[in-house]
């Protein structure tokens, strides 16, 4: 009898991201093909939607049209009630969105080999995928991203969560999706701001992993704000490799001290609660990128000539890199607590991913405060410049 | 550009089950050493003890001993408050115990590279496992069961959860802690009752995975009842590790079909809840293995000297095998609902595990409700027999 037991466990998940138009139209049957390994002679599985407010009101067929489409289905039984909740950071501020989907799964007595199938923007994956993680330990989860962040990033990968005491993701699970479906049409009702923020995730990724595809991004500008398909079809779908390469190849539940991808964030998380959550997510990183590539440059990591074409694309995208409230020194001194609290929610020793180049990246563990209001003074000359030339360009 | 971008995912977790006494002894290193491998030069790590208010009752001196324990650490701090919760199910029951534990980690910024270490029965550990499992994503959770039932069987395993909508783990997860402590010296000052209820979990275990173990019980009841120390060390051991081994060797997250162990389990879990949790856990999964081993020797399965023997063996172990609540037909409707609430929690086909022989499990999915009927009459007649051999043996 010895006085240690040893347990070690291999756990391995696999789900696959499908690039498709129009899935519950009734003549695409990616969704059902995809569902057709869960399913079991003699069984019927549920599935029960959760849906983005705004979306179905962007849509106003679509929840008539996922009836159609499960229509008949021998092993597949559509929960009728379908949960519609608010889009944006307030599905995630608010615990009675989790308790209404949660309370759903007992009411409907949905079980762990049942579906939750999520379609919205990136807060609503997050939610409702928290809810399916923690409810019967885990149902199977089934995420439809709606906007090009969710798209391009957070929808393709394994996390979800909700705020809690104010803070970010408070609390939250690793827990892979069994399927994601991209669908491109559900993008086309995005409004131009939605459209354009959800870039900034793909330039994040490109300019610490691949500069090859940063110098795509920055030739493409004109295509992808005309809101050219192909364009931004290339765009999510190269976004989205990477960033499902980058979680695959290290520590995919982050329990040593390997690191998400998470250029651009520490002040991007708390610039967005700064602003009360009026800022979107995307801005706010954009935001972020360009203080820590200006910080980068400031600090003589990163180049002069890479540090202004940086700058110069997030500009061309016209997504920002400067943000009014900035402008008070109160918010700047939250801003900087954000480090402390980005620290926290990783844990263990503070660690900031910089720039060294276009497409490599730089983790350093300690920001230089003085720094980082020097980069913000230089970003808000910066902004200026570019709010007057846009002044001056407008036809009188 | 493909249609489909395939995800694998592969994540191993690792830890140790320690079986010492006195593990909070200043001179027992046990402990710190095997943080050890978690700290950093230049960093401090901090641990939130979570305690059985039980327990801190009985050990009065424990508090104490874990400050001194971690006095003058460098790389660890103590978070000064510890947070007492009530032992039992209504620490599952009610969410503020789990509130509680997550507004202690926020307040206190545990990160998630610090600890949460729980100490007390099988709900202490659930509740802080859970918080600990959902706050940040997941902050390392060290396990200190302190009954027969937790270290023999759930403390060493990988689940938590609370009760929710009146079901029993209606959310939890699974998150491996880091390490477990069987401490066997906190186990002595458990009543008789709670001594014997724990054993429930290592005759199921031995009935459907190990007959020798099951030999070596039906032998020991004396020493266990007179509780020799050296006897029920090897119980707790062996009963862990072939939990452990069968978490390890299948599917440890039940992602698809594979069962956990639980035999006997579909009717304890509904016992313990109808009798509002004044029937033990340990004592509900004993009447659940004479059901169930009853029911398998009714239909054919089992035969009648392996049976009878199964009956006896519990018996001896003063474990009940029926219970009032049991006679009233109302409650024994309600009991047969506990079959749907068992195929709804694990999800898919309903599956029961039941007896082919000592050792040997048989799976079925499907259970005749006349027949528990007419094995329920069986237990409740052989139990009737028991308490009357009881009165006559009292003295006068």
């Amino acid at each position: 009898m010895k006085h240690i037991l040893k347990q070690h466990l291999t756990v391995t998940f696999q789900y696959e991201v499908y690039f498709s138009e129009n899935i519950f139209s009734i003549d695409n049957s990616l969704f059902r093909d995809a569902l057709a390994p869960y399913l079991k002679p003699g069984l019927v599985r549920q599935l029960l939607f959760v849906i983005d407010e705004e979306l179905s009101l962007a849509h106003p067929g679509l929840l008539k049209q996922i009836d159609v489409y499960f229509q008949g289905q021998v092993h597949l039984a559509l929960v009728k009630e379908k949960i519609i909740i608010p889009g944006g950071e307030v599905a995630k501020n608010n615990p009675y969105y989790f308790n209404q989907i949660v309370e759903a799964i007992h009411r409907h007595k949905v079980d762990r080999h049942s579906f939750v199938v999520a379609i919205g923007g990136g807060s609503v994956l997050d939610v409702a995928g928290y809810a399916a993680a923690v409810s019967h330990r885990g149902i199977k989860h089934i995420r439809v991203p709606t906007t090009v962040l969710s798209q391009d990033d957070s929808g393709v990968g394994i996390k979800n969560g909700i705020n809690f005491f104010g803070k970010k993701n408070f609390l939250g699970t690793f827990a892979p999706p069994i399927a994601v479906f991209n669908d491109y049409q559900l993008l086309e009702t995005l409004s131009d701001r939605h459209w354009v923020a959800g870039i900034a995730e793909a330039i994040k990724v490109a300019l610490i992993k691949d500069a090859t595809f940063f110098e795509w991004l920055r030739d493409q500008v004109d295509g992808i704000l005309k809101r050219n398909a192909d364009t931004m079809k290339y765009l999510i779908w190269r976004s989205a490799q990477l960033h499902m390469d980058h979680i695959a190849s290290g520590d995919p539940f982050e329990l040593g001290s390997s690191r998400p991808l998470d250029f651009g964030h520490w002040s991007a998380h708390k610039i967005e609660q700064l602003s009360d959550f009026q800022i979107l997510h995307g801005e706010a990183v954009a935001i972020g990128i360009a203080l820590d590539t200006t910080y980068s440059f400031l600090q003589g990591y990163l180049n002069e000539c890479d540090y202004k074409e940086i700058l110069r694309v997030l500009q061309a995208y016209e997504l920002p890199i400067f943000h009014q409230l900035l402008k008070d020194e109160r918010v700047i001194s939250d801003l900087l607590d954000g480090l402390e609290e980005f620290r926290e929610h990783l844990g263990g020793k503070l660690t900031i991913m910089l720039l060294r180049a276009v497409g490599v990246g730089l983790e350093v563990h300690e920001m230089d405060h003085d720094r980082i209001r020097e980069a913000l003074a230089r970003l808000k000359k910066l902004d200026e410049v570019q709010q007057q030339r846009k002044l001056v360009s407008l036809p009188d």
